[in-house]
């Protein structure tokens, strides 16, 4: 059991909260029972488990981690200090994971009839990011494209806000969005720009399916490039005195706009 | 100039980001450029300006820091270090403000016929609380309560993520749910519990206004007794493998829901 903070391992997983370290390595590390379960239900690319014994209860996690071993991948326990420095959580469960990234290209996603996707440009806060993961899988939709200079999917925080759903929702990063709209038109996908300054409020919109929600940058929004390229701009109606929504409630609401459309045709068919 | 950690206004400064600290004095610290201007804009009780002249650039609150001590609010400069260790952000604007915490009752609350209301029980995460403020004002709804062991709506969290919003969403905090239910009755306000046991989806559900949404802790929601006692009980519907969406994400997607019958009278009128 590793009980040294100057072990290898331990060094390696701290530098893996740089986002410069997991690009370089091509890894990163998650943690908690829902996170590390979530990404083996999803065959995700486990390189190493890692445990401690004195933290984890979960008998079900007990189990994992016996037939992870025996299928080969490494399992490695660690004092329960050594797990609360790795870890951002208050009371860590003591299971995480270093897991593979796994790059997809626009051409891996799936493109069906009712599809929707969410593009992000140049979003800045992890926490947002993961919490629009959760939000696509609720809604069920189908994947996420970020462009630009984004905050990294494999953040501790955006990991943790995405409660396990980072491994159910494909991500896709470029670092710009030229291909993207090669890619809807060769699809037939449908392009919704979301914006303040949009006059077509989003309840009344004329969607259409497949379709690809773009929203921008928390301060600044999409650029103006964006919008004249989109087929339809759609603004979320403020009635107060702030001037805009969090990032992640607005993608909460286009989402379940689009999921609704589907949901009455269901319903008056 | 204030240039010493060990100051008793930088020490009190500091011992406000505890919940004990802010209920014993009754007064919490907000910092940030558009927080503390939402806040003058708005009335609220600013005891103490604190401004860091070595960061602070914005000519729009020079002048208002001048007007502020005019009328008598009393003004502390503070070294740019001094201000950085107050500080929840990376790169602070250099202006802080400590306010008295405005404590409201249920009787306060603005009942008018299409008023709506968010009541969170057991709220624990202050950064969801913060996000919801700022989505109860882009919805137009007039009023938060919290019950029970709740995050505090004045943690510096909640703060930051209201974007100001705190200042203009009158909140109510008490110890139990139990003189909700009567305020409720008296001004015939229908309640509508969230749950995802309920059966009835939110885009089918029969609302009438004024209207208090109930919805509960991130990882319990709300008790069946709430359940129970409710008018209308909701579930928002999931597609996904993930079992849950993020609380403030839940509260975007009903207040919008009650906003849009509003817009749909409107509309068909």
């Amino acid at each position: 059991m590793i009980s040294s903070h100057s072990n290898p391992l331990v060094k390696r997983i701290k530098q893996l909260r740089q986002k410069k370290h997991r690009l370089g390595e091509g890894v990163f590390f998650a943690e908690g029972l829902r996170v590390v379960l979530t990404a083996l239900e999803q065959n995700a690319p486990v390189e190493t488990l890692v445990y401690a014994p004195e933290l984890l209860q979960s008998e079900v996690a007990w189990q994992m981690i016996r037939a992870q071993e025996q299928k080969g991948v490494k399992g490695v326990a660690v004092a329960a200090a050594i797990f609360q420095s790795l870890s951002e959580r208050d009371n860590p469960t003591g299971l995480g994971a270093i897991i593979r990234i796994n790059r997809l290209t626009l051409a891996q996603l799936p493109v069906t009839p009712h599809a929707v996707f969410v593009l992000l440009d140049r979003v800045s806060d992890p926490g947002n990011l993961g919490t629009i993961l959760r939000t696509l899988d609720a809604a069920g939709a189908n994947g996420l494209i970020l462009t630009g200079e984004s905050s990294d999917p494999y953040h501790p925080t955006a990991v943790k806000a995405s409660m396990g759903t980072l491994f159910t929702i494909p991500v896709v990063s470029l670092p710009t969005m030229a291909p993207v709209w090669e890619w809807a038109e060769t699809h037939q996908i449908s392009t919704i720009a979301t914006s303040a300054k949009a006059s077509q409020e989003y309840w009344d919109a004329p969607y259409r399916l497949p379709a690809l929600l773009l929203l921008g940058n928390e301060q600044t929004g999409l650029e103006q490039t964006v919008l004249d390229a989109a087929a339809l701009s759609v603004t979320i109606p403020m009635y107060g005195q702030a001037s805009s929504l969090n990032l992640s409630i607005a993608t909460g609401l286009l989402l379940y706009e689009l999921r609704r459309l589907h949901h009455q045709k269901e319903f008056h068919r």
